[in-house]
């Protein structure tokens, strides 16, 4: 049995999705994922929309309803009869997310105990085996092996196993099962 | 350098103070901590008090202005030039205290990054050498050294070491500096 912490925002949320719909629809614009490729949205989009771009998800309601990364759920009810999972988000970045983002775990994904749920800014002060996340930074400070989840902005990232689904989550956990990969913790 | 983690109510937020307080103004009673050793304020109000008791705590505000336990900050503050402190409450329990908690960190203890500020209700998901808490319950599983912080339902808890103020957490980790602990962890 092996920790695993996952995070939320890019990991089993679909905030950039949600952030995209919400400037295209402001602005009328058609900014893609693939136009993000390195980068982020607020340094794509023109200075004088940076203000708007930062109150969509600064509005306590942005966290409140964004849609579930696919595989996500099927893969971590699986992953937890084995394994224990923490959910493990930075909402210090925007406070007023909190109650939001413990609601939507409760609605989206019940088997993961509330006990379970860690909102932390550094999470090197998390005590797991595996971290899954779209942000590497976190990870040179981690004890265990972090798994970077695939997303636009990490595409030029190296030195970490990357997935790009849930399903390449599922994958890599089997191999780990078998014996096929050893821990670098 | 070591990591400390500390929880907030009882240890640097003075959470029962200020139920007791609540309590006793609405009811007109006088019960005091001396009355509450070896147990908890719900277990000695009537019955009929009980429902109350608890909106004391579910109410937002609450959390918002507990007094800061005495010699926390001047203590910690010192602790945090040698040492990485984290502060970790199981906010879990009422989640509408996250952002409160979150604000009275920033008021009461600047020197505090919010990186560093954990809410998580299972506490064996911390990675720090030392928590400094008045629940017992979250030492068995945690990896490093627990460290009780005295509190009236806590009293007949033995088998780690008891603090009963900032001044002898002081003396505890000066104690450390000198080598005259050696952390079981």
């Amino acid at each position: 049995m092996a920790i695993i912490a996952v995070d939320m925002d890019e990991v089993i949320a679909d905030a950039l999705g949600k952030h995209l719909d919400s400037y295209n629809n402001h602005f009328g614009k058609s900014i893609t994922r693939e136009d993000l490729i390195g980068t982020h949205l607020r340094h794509v989009v023109p200075v004088e929309h940076q203000d708007v771009v930062e109150q969509f998800i600064r509005a306590e309601e942005f966290f409140a309803d964004l849609p579930v990364m696919k595989d996500a759920q099927r893969v971590l009810q699986k992953l937890s009869k084995e394994h224990s999972i923490f959910i493990a988000s930075a909402a210090m970045e925007v406070p007023t997310s909190f109650t939001a983002k413990f609601e939507w775990m409760k609605i989206h994904f019940p088997f993961v105990s509330p006990m379970n749920i860690v909102f932390c800014g550094d999470k090197s002060i998390l005590n797991a085996d595996y971290l899954i996340d779209d942000n590497a930074r976190h990870f040179p400070r981690f004890r265990g092996q972090g798994i970077l989840f695939d997303a636009p902005h990490n595409v030029k990232v190296t030195g970490y196993p990357r997935v790009k689904s849930w399903k390449e989550v599922e994958a890599y956990f089997a191999r780990i099962n078998q014996g096929a990969i050893v821990s670098t913790r």
